[in-house]
């Protein structure tokens, strides 16, 4: 018995939301197939688009489907993955979280969902761990779970999943330069002035109301970030540019996806969506620098069976 | 011509939502007249229950009326307000907003409405700078708006009013010693770390969610202040025992009302609130200490004509 599966990508740290909210992605992701056979345990037997370690505990699909396994009675039979990678590594999109996430939620269905998706996102973290050297949850929730989410805590761990209104798109387009999470994380400051996070706040507090009021508007005047971007955006060329650009082209706001390099912006209705990849495109061509570009509706669903 | 009203007592600094979060309540407030008459200007001919000053630009009534007169074309009359004062000065359920926001509501009225309940937030913030030194809206955007508000952002000023789930209660104490707004500010550092930032940015989020999704514990979760409430908290004669004693009667959360001296706590139903104010009540008799109690459903109206 096997499922195919479409394991999305994720945009985290959505502005002011740095640590906490992220949001699913509709048609950038990868494929997986997850196989209950005889042999018990789990092995990655293909991977197709990446060059990433077939080894069970070396891989993050691996690594997040053993921290589930480990909860439960020992199975009498066992898993094999196969990944076919379309999101990049380190585009900060959720290339790892999109891996853990479809691992742990194939397995999942192929033994009856012990768990709910919610549950699944603490299994997904462990892979997390693996690539970045932090169980974050703010690429794997919405992952698994769709839409928006918000990670109110990390201990007890508390995701909220909040719809997205419904004409909301994403664009993200991706320079294809290497920035390391740790040196994007290297850049940040310990401390922040209470002023500037009491803007912040301010902000996230706006934009969950903007979500659930549907009310684009108020999204974008809440889509600032006070904090990690005036630090990160410098190591991303063009940054300003394509934002400028996107604000230009009618984006409602725009701004790092995840650590970066990849930036997204958020408009409502496809159209403009397009527009602003066109625009965003242009300014990478017009500096010779290789990109991707997606364009994308909200994922109300999160991983799903194809 | 003349209207009476009711002036509701707001609780501002709402745990997580420091200087963003404040809310409404039902039956702590003022009651004011304000008379259209002939002579132009505008007069505050009685203060009862305060020691106030009459002077319109000494008092926060007047100077709120005066800024907002100031934005429309010269009237050939004037006003007259009486403030009967039921909140206490200092007692950090927004005293002075209650009076701001009255005198610019009933003006308003009086005109026809010129302006917006909305619109008048502007005024009244006038007559918190003379109070207090700063322009805070989170007492009187909850006074003119009922409910809960959130102050997006100041710059420009943007509020978002939020329906408060329906059998949501506050309990309010009021421990009768002076604690003055700038004693209650020195004790805040400039700086905080940004771990702790992102916790309450988390919370805030939450908090925002649980208030549309009408979700009680999760507003209770949501309710941890990281930040302000470990400096000022000692400045209160025994915080921990009333927010202890709080929990264990049911609250859902419990933290620091404005800057001070209150105490609120939120929960579900007048039973429980009631129960947490008896218990809060027996701290203060055991400490000897003279308090004020209130237990009020959120106001979902804001100021009213009576």
């Amino acid at each position: 018995m096997e499922i195919k599966l479409f394991c999305p990508a994720t945009i985290a740290n959505l502005s002011c939301g740095f640590d906490v909210l992220g949001l699913c992605l509709d048609n950038a992701g990868d494929e997986m197939i997850v196989r209950k056979v005889d042999q018990k345990g789990v092995r990655i037997t293909k991977i197709v688009g990446a060059d990433l370690p077939l080894e069970t505990e070396k891989n993050v699909s691996g690594v997040a489907a053993l921290a589930m396994l480990e909860t439960l009675d020992e199975l009498d039979f066992g898993f094999e993955i196969e990944i076919y990678k379309h999101i990049k590594a380190g585009s900060g999109i959720g290339s790892s979280a999109a891996s853990s996430a479809g691992a742990v939620f194939g397995i999942n269905e192929l033994l009856g969902r012990p768990y709910s998706r919610k549950d699944l996102v603490q299994f997904a973290m462990q892979g997390e761990k693996l690539a970045s050297g932090n169980a974050h949850a703010d690429n794997v929730a919405p992952a698994l779970l769709g839409g928006f989410t918000l990670v109110r805590s990390y201990a007890p761990l508390d995701i909220i999943r909040i719809d997205s209104p419904e004409e909301l798109y994403a664009t993200v387009v991706h320079p294809q330069i290497e920035l390391k999470t740790s040196d994007a994380r290297s850049v940040l400051k310990q401390n922040v002035s209470l002023k500037s996070a009491i803007m912040q706040w301010g902000n996230v507090g706006g934009l969950v109301a903007g979500l659930y009021t549907k009310d684009y508007e108020l999204i974008g005047r809440s889509l600032h970030d006070e904090i990690v971007e005036p630090l990160r955006s410098v190591l991303i060329p063009g940054f300003d540019q394509i934002k400028q650009t996107a604000y230009e082209n009618g984006a409602l706001g725009s701004g790092i996806s995840g650590s970066g390099p990849s930036i997204f912006a958020l408009s409502r209705g496809k159209e403009t969506a397009d527009q602003i990849a066109k625009a965003m495109s242009d300014v990478y061509e017009k500096m010779n620098l290789p990109y991707e570009i997606h364009v994308s509706k909200i994922n109300p669903d999160g991983v799903r069976i194809i």
